[in-house]
């Protein structure tokens, strides 16, 4: 019983290989985690176990592929570059989004007990995932620049809205209150209201959070009273601002690697 | 901080979107299982339990994603065909690969106990998986034949190797000792050498897993000595042969459902 | 001087194959032909010449490249039906769609002559083109059929338009007097204030214009008073109803071919 | 009699839009072109009007749309830079191709009589054309330099080629004589049997030809002695190295307009 007669229908799969030398970035987004948050009794407006967990995940992706040098994650989402010169799977977008998402929400299901010990899995935690080439590491900048943006708005708008809610509001008053309101009015009602400094609420919830290997000098021995050190790296998670430049000349070997 | 001066990144995504009116095969595929059932000590050359696993998570796939209309599974690979009318997600390929992908990988982390109660999980299971169009019904069934025949040819193979192993030969005199014999000479070696017929041989080893929601004619209650009956579906694992007209004759429903 | 050293730019092209068994529809569109035709001093709402060099330029194309078996053409657009089985050019969208507007394009400058003799071509007339594959005959008669409807439709609107410019009205108030106005009120219109019946308008203009190589029986050689025939297939224009099942039963072998 | 039954078929239009940010390049080739040559009686290895033809529907196309900011041409091939931050038509790729393609190929059947008025056009030269995006400047002149070393290397064996041929060998001889010289054996052959300094041939051949928009310092008046210039430019044709940093820093704006 020979294949051949069959083997045609390889020849309709098409090719989706990515364009070379140009920044690709997954992003991974939850699906449906309104509902999932709620069945699983997550904390409003950030529930720090659900990030911790993220964040499990996607150390677990940078572990897995050598190619994402970075991760930007915010709520139910998480973002990972790969290098501009990779050619995992000849950059087959498919390949490269699935595997991704493979590796997180395996690792979400894996690992949801060390976070939530007490509270049954009650079914798969489901994400999405999308491949994106940024051609150039300033536009790749501002990709990651639009996330933590995007999460120091929302965070800002949740952060009141639940607090106006806790104190008694409807849905819908608070979100009356908060229409159209600036980013000042929003600091201030935090601070006048609730005694917040909203500069004071944990920076995994202002900032989201970064992971990558950090080259550390690492003391290796001590040799006749001289103290040896290595560079070494070590994949760590932070907290860090990374739309203005510091961050970026103070690791500039991050986007330099293997590129 | 408004996101505007940032949001242009969001125009270098690119449109996947797969053509309409063409059936949607997305395929997942374990990645390194040769080592992933080294590691979690899978029996060869098939693994009943590993199988079942795969098979409940093919069910899980299935019972959340209603345009999945059929799914055959052999070995660590899995295909899924959605209904030709599918408007999913627009039918962007990045996220309905990635919606089964998710599913499949987080169904196994979250099903593994249930079929290896006493091996633990040394690791993530991932799966690649890609999707490929099919313009009429006759081409996806040269697809899913295509998949059935490479069962077949594999499972036979394999089912020498290690039968001739298993009788004392290095893998490289296996190889040798079948290297470009027919199906007649393989059948005749398992039942000449190890008094197996092949045939006897589990069909789900032979022909493969097929998931599809059966209809069924149900009693739904007796009424004055008549026996009320309802069509019904339910979602079933069967090994049936679907290369042949029989299989699709008899449940011509499956690739009619909305289209 | 070897060029190792800069052939990997040829890996930056991407594929763009067409999906296999799939009719492929290659449409080209006069580019700012509102002003060409102005410059060219084309007849309103429709000059015959114009057309019919049109129609002879989908001559060329249908002449030169076998795998197209049906065109239609109105106005300063033609669409060209490449057959299900074609893979010339592996089916490459940008190597199709070239060649098809090169050969128009081209064939544009070289028999404008030949139906404006004494006016000059005052610069290239240029078309866009685009390729869009139909997995099944039905849509794709369906893409034709709405290419015929609109047809009808902007002839009939632009027939009157035109007939009352001509009367003395100014642009706006001929469009004022047809907007909303339907198919019947139009035909009333053009019969009652200048005396036409529609459907006496030249069918090219109403109907567009079909260019297929037609089966006619023709004779041969007669031998001892008897008719030898055979079939032959010649190239033709001609201004068919292709909505309708009437012309595609008649002429079933056009689809039919090497399909 | 309204259209919006058959308007679903514009769903099938799939996109393909280039990405953004990229220098596109559009690169037509001459389909068929030995037997179109032959047919015209072209001089072997290059045909000096033929060359000049091209260069004019190269200017027609730089010309006509403002984004292409230089042209490469060798032999019946030329290639179009596009600027990075071009947006015309959205980026879709088959109507940048079209367009240049319809561009260059109708130019070319209206301007023949021009470098041919004793040689009548038996028939349509057709192009085919391709696009490819280039995430860098560095990377595009690699692109530059490829099409520019491939020139020189065609050229000069055919250079030796046709006068090995004109001087009494077959073809076979002369392709035995030349295999797997290098280009020092070459250079020595054409200047030891046949008298040419291969560096005197004319640039056209061995560089190829760029047309891009030259700016100039232009006398515009002389008032009170003083004569008062500005910068202008002008679409040149020329036949210059651009593999080398020399011409790109004398004429940084070229890639610098608009980007």
């Amino acid at each position: 019983m020979a294949n051949s007669k069959y083997e045609y229908v390889k020849g309709f799969e098409q090719n989706d290989t990515l364009l070379p030398q140009t920044w690709i970035v997954i992003r991974v987004d939850g699906r449906a985690f309104t509902r999932f948050s709620q069945v699983h009794g997550f904390e409003k407006p950030n529930d720090m176990q659900a990030l911790l967990l993220m964040n499990e995940c996607a150390k677990a992706v940078l572990e897995d592929i050598s190619d994402v040098v970075f991760c930007y994650g915010v709520s139910d989402e998480y973002s990972f570059v790969l290098r501009r010169t990779c050619t995992l799977y000849q950059r087959r977008a498919s390949k490269l989004i699935s595997l991704v998402v493979s590796l997180f929400s395996a690792s979400y299901a894996m690992k949801w007990t060390q976070f939530f010990p007490e509270t049954e899995l009650q079914y798969a935690a489901t994400f999405d995932g999308r491949a994106v080439c940024y051609p150039s590491e300033s536009i790749l900048r501002d990709y990651l620049s639009w996330r933590q943006v995007d999460c120091h708005i929302n965070n800002q708008y949740n952060t009141c809205f639940w607090k106006l809610v806790g104190s008694g509001m409807s849905t819908a008053e608070a979100q009356n209150t908060l229409k159209g309101t600036t980013a000042d009015v929003k600091n201030n009602l935090l601070f006048e209201k609730f005694k917040i400094n909203y500069n004071n609420i944990p920076p995994i919830f202002r900032k989201g959070s970064i992971v990558y290997r950090k080259q550390m000098d690492e003391v290796v021995k001590v040799e006749k009273g001289e103290v040896i050190k290595r560079l070494r790296a070590h994949i760590v998670v932070e907290h860090e601002d990374i739309i203005h430049d510091g961050f970026w000349t103070a690791h500039s070997y991050i986007l330099a690697v293997g590129s």
